[in-house]
């Protein structure tokens, strides 16, 4: 992250300085930026976040409908000729929208030009809270919306895209949560201890195919010593923890059967809210575990 | 299943009608049940099956030798050479060792190599209480054993595989307990009851592969109307029952996030007897499950 | 139990017959079995006891109330000047009715003044599904009734009482459910087997006492050899099941803690369908444990 | 608890100072703290007590024996013949031992008469760790050890009670860890959330009687906002949680039995190490519960 204005410092420019420095917030609206100034000084990054969405709302139909068709096409070959921010190439490119195969960008083609075709306007969507599948899910169903609900929907995801970039650009008190958090934490139900030394391999678990994220041991307390992901929102999509329970019982001299009846222990649960925390805890012995979402 | 012979009709067959009936069950070996003749009457198909085998201990050791060295190696061209008994080829064939890929075709050789080299004799283990990843562990097991140790094994191998053909071809009182049960239960800890209709996909999870061999749904007490095995020994190996918990919590109306926290909730376990109950039983609901090696 | 009458005898007997039969099954009323004679044949005891109800239903108001009216008080005095029927001892003596100590009389004497003050009848309920903690909370809530639902009530209740006198007295097919089942399980989770040998105390828990109704131990199987409760309606009421855990794992040598984490395991329960089949399983290490309602 | 000296403060003292300041941690023996002046400047408080220890153990049997046996009798009439110091008196007092109904004062009257006669010194146990059922198992047992035994064992205990006076006497670095921690969690698996609002008594449950120790209200998190029990030992004996779940249910909005299934759900447990982490969570829906010690 390169460093980022304080809102002091923020608050203190004058209106081209602070255009200069949060304009490109909203993707080619200089304006944005610039309805919002009248509004300092701003008391959190979240009101000035809020200031911008207001401009946002109080501009002319038009004016929005053109702000809205300013963003660049999912997986499309805009990247190809330049077109694309550097903001939306980076959000993009963490998906690997930038990267398709043949047959992906096909897809992704057919479903742009449908959507265009439906609503005048390119699918908008905040890729950084979601996983690939979840892209495509959430463009199957938003094809089927109204063009008045689908607006509003445009409008709503464009100010979670902002929201991210504004807060890594500015540095102040009152920043809205965006990001989650994933963790876990195993319990021994034979020794009544944590669980200590236990192998996890972290999945996504894709239509497709299945990616491993992150392999960990868990720590003297049966945790990670760092959460399996933070620190950004967490990608709408299906996971899968994988916990070597037999290594683990039989570094530990529990008899285990042979071959263990419970060997690599699959747990597989889905995230719907990318700024949640989500624990997934496993209680364990050779023969039985339990797993709920904790807190 | 061909009719089978009564322990009362074979107890009072002669020696040629005793032998023809059940001289196969030890492979090119009708002395086997000729010595066994003797012993006649016999209360039980266990106190038959003992009597075939303390025959086949009484031998001297090289006619043991011999005896081994008659079963067919696994795998192997012989099928196609015409020298194996049509129970070793059904045997086999359950496993699809009669239809290996060039690669297995040629692992296989490779283990009958080198056990023929380091033992003088094939390669015996009973199949049908094993998956082939099972039959591959054993083969690379049994390689580091002792010659004797070795000896030992493939008798007892034997053993089980003789046990299995008796039961299959004598029906009478008291016949060893060859056959193991896999059965499942979900019950809806949000509802308190047993969670009807929930459609379960039923894997064998081999090293290479997965394959699928039932779909099942639970019944009005949330099990499934016929054990998902039984009736013949369960094979050794490792498997995976997928529970369909989230269309389960749609169809009764209860609340699951989008996606559903828990959508297709895998068990993963092993068997180790082949001969034994598993009972893998699931308490559900859409943030929490259970599982536990039931009764 | 005496001896039965059975439905085809009761089919078969003239009108005399069937009533001296089946007369007493309504308190003071052998009207209802006379009105009930003419719809013979009946096909299940079932279709015998609604003929008696219709019976009741169809009668006039006034007869219907002075029906209600010839039902004993609870817990009163009645008993002891001779105008309580067989049946109603029986059952009042099942709950301890016709042995209250001073205070629980007067209790019981106050509602059963308001309640005959507010509806002008006693208060009839079928003790036999019910706890004396069950038959106060609902002599309290039913006080609170309109006149018209409480009449309704009595009714329901008056069904209930001879339904179970019906099926006391007359052997047939299709019989009312009305028994109930209690039963229990305990699993190993360290072992992954049955818990073998573990002693239960089965309490029922009232409001100012407790009672133990059972000390069982678990078979080979983890369970009891027969029912907590069987064969009867279950009372609706609190109840408890201790386990006494760390005496079995003790036995079984896995080590516990000193004192035990977990010693007597208490699961304290409400039954609230006296014909349901209520399942409390334990699933237990030294230092954890699971309990659902199961099936 | 009054102000402590620092240990910079102690370090610094003359021989007669530093004995005033802590030689009453030991019960009428300064010679231990003026032995142990030698060792000065220590570096924790766990040095600190350590050099006290060795002093002990380095004096002449005779002595540590005197020293032993000036140590009072547990629930003795000593308190009321004025020879208990003020400590011992503050700790007896937290067990109630100075308040000890006839029967139970001749209990402790016999066991320290038996124990007297056996061992010729009074029993000394540090009662802050303990709960009075506890002082009484101990008792019991210590009253079948061999004298070397019992000898060793009453120093041990003279090092724990020191050592929970020294720390409140001293402040500074390398505290010995007198603590332990109980605290527990509720998590809702119907929900998939923290269980908020849920009321929970807490007991102490005697061999006699049960007392409540605290009632307490989970917060947003299903925690409570502080720990059970912390800033002392714990101490051992067994302990009941009762959960409200019912009253918890009914106001989320989420159907329970009438009566319901579970109510009130006790989670009984013993703490068997004074100095330890008991995390005791229940994961719950309205017809199934877990519990296990967690972390």
């Amino acid at each position: 992250m390169t460093e980022r204005v304080t809102l002091d410092q923020l608050n203190a420019m004058d209106r081209a300085g602070f255009v200069a420095a949060i304009g490109d917030v909203f993707e080619y609206a200089d304006w944005v930026a610039d309805a919002a100034f009248a509004g300092r000084p701003f008391a959190s990054v979240t009101a000035l976040h809020s200031a911008m969405i207001e401009a946002v709302n109080a501009a002319p139909s038009d004016k929005q409908l053109a702000f809205i068709r300013d963003h660049p096409e999912l997986g499309s070959k805009v990247a190809q000729t330049g077109h694309l921010t550097d903001e939306s190439k980076a959000e993009q490119g963490s998906l690997g929208l930038d990267r398709l195969s043949g047959e992906e960008f096909r897809r992704f083609e057919t479903l742009n030009a449908a959507y265009r075709e439906k609503f005048g306007f390119p699918f908008v969507i905040c890729v950084r809270r979601h996983t690939r599948d979840s892209v495509l899910n959430q463009f199957s169903r938003r094809l089927r919306n109204t063009a008045d609900n689908e607006r509003a929907t445009a409008l709503h995801e464009i100010s979670l895209i902002t929201q991210l970039r504004l807060v890594s650009k500015v540095a102040g008190p009152g920043a809205p949560k965006t990001d989650g958090r994933l963790s876990t934490h195993v319990l021994d139900n034979v020794l009544g201890k944590p669980a200590v030394g236990v192998k996890i391999s972290f999945f996504e678990i894709g239509k497709s195919a299945i990616g491993l994220l992150a392999e960990v041991i868990t720590n003297h307390d049966g945790r990670t010593d760092a959460p399996l992901l933070s620190g950004a929102p967490l990608r709408i999509g299906t996971y899968e923890l994988r916990f070597h329970a037999a290594s683990y019982f039989k570094a530990r001299g529990i008899a285990v059967a042979d071959p263990p009846y419970l060997d690599e222990v699959p747990i597989r649960f889905s995230i719907a809210e990318p700024e949640g925390h989500y624990h997934v805890p496993l209680l364990i012995t050779p023969w039985s575990y339990s797993t709920y979402r904790g807190s």
